[in-house]
Parts: C-alpha cells; structure tokens; sequence
C-alpha cells in the first residue's frame, strides 16, 4: 500500500520523460529549487553522490601528476577580450557584477563562465623556462552561464565542475595530455557510473570557444537523447599568444606554450539519473552511491531484531556505505524509500532469517531476491554490489547497441530521426552545411567524430558527396 | 652561500612584519596575486594546505552529523533585505550582479557574502514538522566581500571558506550545537594547527549581523596582533521569523525554529604564516603540511644514494606526506627551499650514512638534527614529527602567555597598548562607551568575552564604573 503510494508520486517514464526526470530530482531529494531563476540547490543526497564523483576523479587526477589550485570567481572584462573566439563564445551568456557595495566600478567583472583568460594570465606571471613545464592544474569550482532554458543538473545558470588546465612545451605533450584526460573520463564514466560512451572528435561547429580541437564523451540516456558528459580541449597556442605567455627553451628561444583544458560538472548528476533510473526512480551505480546497503529490520519488535540489525551494520561498515533504517514507518514505506533514492542493495532481516542464520539481499536494478547467509556477509555483499554495477553496464550497453542505428542517405537519416530515439551513424563530407542542414530537416546535432570509424557508406548522408568521416548524430540535452 | 641568497628574498619580521608575511606568501609559492583587485590565486601549495583543513574538518563535522549542500551564488536583492541587521551589515560589501549576457536583470543579485538568507529560504521549504529538525548542514563555498583594503588570506575579495547552517526545535539545541562547533574549531586550531586560541564570546558591538551570540577563537600572531580564526552564531528565532520559517511541534503547535551558523575561511592560512613563521619563511605544522618529510640525497653520483633515497621514500610514504627531491640543484639551495616552504622534516641521506646505516633528520622549527637508524625510520620519523608538533604548540602557548598583560586602568591600558604588542586582559563594564573610547584612545578593539573568567579589578579599565565581565582586548587583523 505505502509503496504504491510512492510510486504513483513520479510521473511514468513513458508518459513524460521530462516530468519523470524533474519528479526523480525532486522526490529523491537531490535539489531543491532556489530563489534565483536557473539555479539549483544541491541537497545533501545529491551532494554525496558529487563528493563521492569529486572524491574518484580527483584520485585520478592526481595519480597523473595534476595539483589543484583556485582562481578567482570574477574575470575582468578587458582580460575576458583577449582571446577573440573565446570572448565571442561566452560573452553572451555571462553574467556581469557592475557595483561593489555602493560604487559603480570601474571596469565590470564577468563571473566566470570558464577560466582559461584566469590561467593564462597566471601562467604569464609563473612560466618562464622550460623548467617551469609543464604546468599540470585543476580547480574544483562553481561556474556560472545566464542560459535562458534550464534544467536541473542538465543546464543551470550556475553549476559545479572540475576545470583542468594544462600548459605544455611542445603541440605533442599537450595533445597527449588532452587524450589522456579523456581516457580518464571515459574510463570514469564506464567503470565508476556504469555508463558506456562514445569517445570522438566535435566537429568545428560544435568546437569549444577558442580550441583547435574539442573531444567528447558522449552517452545515451533512457530516452534515445545523448548527453554530452565531459569534454577534453587542444587549444594549440592560441591562447599563449592572445595573453602572451611564453617560455625560454634550452637554445634560449623565446617559445609560446601549449595549453589545454578539460572539465566534468554536476550535469553527470543528470547523466546517471537518465542512463539507469526507471519508474520507481533512481537507480545509482555502487562507487557514488551514498548509500551502498540499507539495512531493514523487520519485525524491530521482536526480540534480537535490532540486535542483529546493529550487529550487521558495524560488520558491513567495513565493506560498504551502510545505514540502517530503524525508524517507525512501515517496512513497504521504507522499500519505496530507499527504492526512490536508488539505494543499490537492501537488506532484510527478520526473525525468521535470524533464526535461519542468513538475510535477504534485493538488488535495486531488478528486484532479484539474494539469499545470503549472515557468516559470508563481507565477502558477498561486495560481490553482489560488483555483480549489480556489472549489471547496470550491461544494461545501458544492450540499450545503446539496440538505439544505434545507421543511415546511409537523408531520407532514412530523416525516418530514423522522426522514429527512433537513439544514436545515429552516419557518413559526412566534412560540410558545415550539412551539419545545419541535418539540424534543420532531422533535428540532429553532430556529436562526435568517433575514434572508432566504421564504414557505414561511400557518401555524405546530407549531400551525397564523397564521404569523410563516420559521425554519431542524435538529439542531445 | 645558496641559502643565503634565498633568505635574503624575504625581509625581517624585525624589520617589516607586513611585508615579511607577504614575501612568504609568495615565496613560499601560496599565492599569486590576480587581475582583481583584492582577490588571490590560491597556488599548489596553498592549496593543498587548505584541502588538508578541509579533509579534517569536514571529518569532525561529519562525526557530528552534518551533511554538506550546496547553495547558489547569488542572492535577489529582496530576499537579502528581509532581516534588517543582516542586511544592514554585509550591503555596503556586496558585489551586485545586475546583467545577464546583454540584457539587465530585473532584479539585481548578490554575490553570497554568506548564506544564512539562502539556507531560512530553503529551510521554509523542507521542514514543516518536529520530523524534519534538526537540520544540520554544511558548505565548502567562496564568498565575495567588497573589502577596501585587502591582504592575501587576511581580508580578501573573495575567500574560501565553510559555513554551517543548523536548524533546531528548541533554543538549548542550538544553542548547545553553536558550543559545540566552536569548541570543534578550538580543538583543530590547537591539536591540528598547533595554535592556542582564546575561547570566548563577542561583544554585542563586534556581533555577526543579524545574531544573538557570537562565539569566537582568537588566536595571537607573532607581532602581537589578534586574529579571529573561527565563530559560532546562535541567531535564536530571528532569522525564522524574519524568513517565515515554522515547524508543527508534537502539539500540533506552529513554531518558529532556532538558528546557528558558524565558519572559518582561508584566514587560517594566514595564522599558520603569522603564529608559526619565521625569518627563513613558513614553519608547517605536520597536520597540514602538504610535505611532512622532505628527503634530499647527498652526493647523489654516488652509487647507491639515490637507490637508497628511493627505498626510504617509497617506506615512509606508508606513514606520512613524503616527496623525495633528485632535482640537479645544490643540496643548499634545496634546504632553503624546504625551509622556506615551511616542510616539517628534512632527511638528509648520503653515503657515509648509508655506511653507518643512518640518516639525518632535520626539523624545520629549531634546526635540530638528529640521527635516526634507518631501521627505525617507520617508527621514529611519526614520533618526531609528534614531537615538532608539541614543540610548535608550546612555543605559541609560551608566546601567548609571555604576551598577555593586565591593564587594571586605562593608563595601564594605553601604556601596553603602545609599547607591549600582545592581547591585554581588562575588565569592562558591558558598556558599547567605554568599547569605543577603547578603539579611540588606546587603539585596541575587545577581542572576547572569554568563556574563562579571571578577576583583574573591580572597576571597568575605562570608566571605572563597576565591571561585569574580563575582556580579552588587541589590536586585531
């Protein structure tokens, strides 16, 4: 009764995606809605699931040699200026402080919307030798971009992200350096969230303001849509040349340095809740799931119930993110609960289990019953969460190879793009006026040249010209 | 003669103790100064001492239950305003947003300078019953005041900081759970950072905006200026009502709830520099020192040295902060640096202690050196860094102690106040008057209430009118 009342609160998947998905925000109460338009307040559930994300990658990061730093909140308007494509590209979405306190002052501050201008002019100051390279940073930081739609996690005016900047002396090192950090995020997303993804290039148009060459990750979520869920950028020396950084290299040559940049945000918050949840809600992968294991008494009247409740919790500590919920609602209260929030195992014990020596373990993803016996507690537990993540990859891997569809010419480009939600590959010629074209007659975006190319046909699936590249197009958020 | 050199970068605490303390600032590689006026690039190394604070921290605040969110940036003009002191306080140092891309806000937005209006206008939302109190919640955020003068970690811009927001049924609650984290930030500054603080109350004149109590730890600088490091606010029901905060009690009554917010920032980057330092630059405590043991390889041709060098560093990586310099510069150069960067530990190791199957341990804060088996490197190298970290907290006790003084009257006052730098006790008669004919005639602020009572005279330092209360009076940063 309780947990049919709990799940009628969410709007069915089918039904309204997007209602499903703010319901799923809301209800498992990873946000609340803030006082400014397009923000987001990150509840404490949603918050430990990005300290557990914040915590993985900046062990990642740091494994690589990066340090973390922190640049200012504001950029000043004229430093934001130097970098033509860059200040084209951002200028219009960000948000400008004109006063502080009383005083107008007297160059208006944009709050940053990215800080590569921050770090170049840092870098100016610091590197002067090639001793000094390279230099390996990263800041973990709110951003802020005036966008006019938003969503929660997917698109808000301010947002939470890591933003890695690296300065390099040779083109090689750092375009090395902006793969490697893609590798990682890939890495990431498939081992940690249990998300497959699409590694590639973005075609020029959809390039980072400012970069020589932007590359993705891209994955499918619940409904067909991709989401673009970290970007890796190789911006040459554009950068060093806009804001004049230079090194001297060993012949005494004064040289402009290589930079990149990378970054990961609160939208992956938004990635893991479409790529696994389901009508009941979330579904969270084990390695940010605040909660691995909740532990349910039943019965807590009983004698020896809590006992052995208590008992199991300390034991599991050791393996796991455990709670155990001993409040007074009902047991098929606390199952939608917990099912609600994603929690990835839940634990049942009551008196008879107690008098049987074991539990029932219910795995979130399929609701699969585990008899376990309470002396294998340590070793299985962690199994059956390394069996469930192994089962949540495999699930949104079978989903993206079934929503993968290939299109040789605009008309089947056309019928799959009006029919079936997914990712489609395509051929292209290397034409930008394909690109708007797809979006005006299919309402498909590029969203990556994939590293792995596949021949799909000999031509470009817009304009019939001899083809370059295989694409993934899609829909996106 | 490297040594030397590098020493000779910093000026004299003697001779200048302002400039002394911003010479190690950036020689010791902690900050850079930024485009903006007033606002600091916190380095590498500055922060990872800051991300030590904050991994202890967060651990006890943990411990006690507290749950981290995150909240916007920006406050509307209109929700700032609803309490009067509040607002009253942090307006004239607020740094407005008033555009959004090209176009202008209907509403202009703060930029947080702290957030106990975001966390009552969240709090209307989530709590409604006796169920949902307390509310114990946290933030890692940056917070923007538009200071005049700044200085790096002191009194900048924006800084780094956590502040608490706790929500509580009753009075005593919170009033008990502002106790509690200031005693929690009294106890970090002392075991932690090797700091002894003053535990007290404010004034009502030196009152955060908008309080009812605040709670403060002062602690004492090397040239005898006070520093507040960290405060608790008790609000009692004022921000409730002023935001319209209510909670159905078991009675079924309506209730306003009760308030705390407590913080500390960056600054205490700032009192490690200025209660530790010295003439050769920072002096760590191992707590949070990004490096607890330095290693520098003699004669590093030699065969066998860096082998060895090498051995040692991967064994004590097992029990503490450990980097090993191999770097082709002069040994001199390097103690320098270590020193100037304030590394707990040096270990030199060269061939004649390979010989000897020995080492030399260097501490930082009195040059001591001593020979450590390399045999007994796990066990010792803890115990000596326990041994530097008491050393550290008696010689600031000893300084604080050997700097305080009774002023019974206020040419005793005057006269400490200008010739003996350091906190002075007096007592007071609990009249704002006499607080500002204090600041007026004597230069000194009332630094606390102190929760330790002592009994200097009967009479007020400055009227001598009857005292209430001993007051811990400085001149402060």
């Amino acid at each position: 009764m309780a947990k049919e009342k709990m799940v009628k609160e969410i709007t069915s998947m089918e039904e309204d995606f997007a209602k499903w998905y703010t319901d799923v925000c809301l209800k498992a109460e990873l946000i609340d809605y803030a006082s400014v338009k397009g923000c987001m307040i990150i509840r404490p559930y949603g918050y430990a699931i990005w300290e557990n994300i914040q915590s993985i990658v900046d062990g990642l990061f740091k494994e690589k040699g990066h340090e973390n730093v922190y640049m200012p909140l504001f950029i000043p308007e004229s430093l934001l200026q130097k970098e033509k494509d860059h200040v084209e590209g951002f200028a219009p979405e960000v948000a400008w402080v004109t006063m502080g306190g009383d005083e107008p002052l007297e160059e208006r501050l944009c709050v940053r919307p990215t800080s590569e201008t921050l770090f170049c002019d840092h870098f100016k100051n610091i590197v002067h030798s090639y001793r000094d390279l390279p230099k390996l940073y990263n800041q973990w930081c709110s951003v802020v971009r005036w966008e006019k739609t938003t969503r929660p996690f997917l698109r808000s005016r301010e947002f939470l992200w890591q933003e890695g900047h690296t300065l390099h002396a040779t083109a090689e090192e750092a375009k090395a350096e902006t793969e490697q950090q893609l590798n990682i995020y890939a890495d990431f997303a498939e081992k940690y969230l249990c998300m497959p993804v699409i590694k590639g290039q973005k075609t020029e148009k959809e390039r980072f303001a400012g970069a020589e060459a932007t590359y993705t990750i891209e994955a499918l979520m619940h409904d067909g849509k991709a989401l673009q869920s970290g970007t890796s950028h190789f911006f040459g020396d554009g950068f060093s040349r806009a804001y004049d950084v230079t090194y001297t290299d060993k012949d005494n040559k004064q040289i402009y340095p290589f930079q990149t940049s990378w970054g990961i945000s609160t939208r992956l918050i938004g990635a893991i809740i479409m790529a696994h949840g389901d009508d009941s809600g979330l579904v969270l992968p084990p390695a940010v799931a605040p909660i691995q294991t909740v532990i349910i008494p039943i019965a807590t009247h009983k004698e020896g119930v809590l006992q052995k409740a208590n008992e199991i919790t300390e034991r599991l500590k050791k393996v796991c993110r455990v709670k155990m919920d001993a409040t007074d609602q009902t047991p098929g209260w606390k199952f939608s609960e917990y099912e609600m929030k994603g929690v990835p195992l839940r634990l049942e014990i009551g008196p008879r289990d107690i008098e049987n020596n074991q539990c029932v373990v219910v795995r979130r993803d399929n609701g699969e019953k585990i008899v376990v016996g309470l002396d294998e507690l340590e070793t299985r537990i962690p199994e059956i969460l390394k069996e469930y993540a192994d089962g949540l990859y495999s699930k949104a891997l079978d989903r993206k190879i079934n929503m993968t569809y290939d299109a040789k010419n605009l008309d089947e480009m056309k019928e799959i793009a009006e029919n079936k939600p997914g990712f489609i590959r395509a051929m292209w010629c290397g034409d930008r006026a394909c690109e708007d074209e797809l979006k005006e007659v299919a309402g498909v975006t590029s969203r990556c040249i994939p590293f792995e190319q596949e021949h799909i046909s000999d031509t470009c699936v817009c304009c019939g010209k001899k083809a370059e590249k295989m694409l993934y197009w899609g829909k996106a958020y």
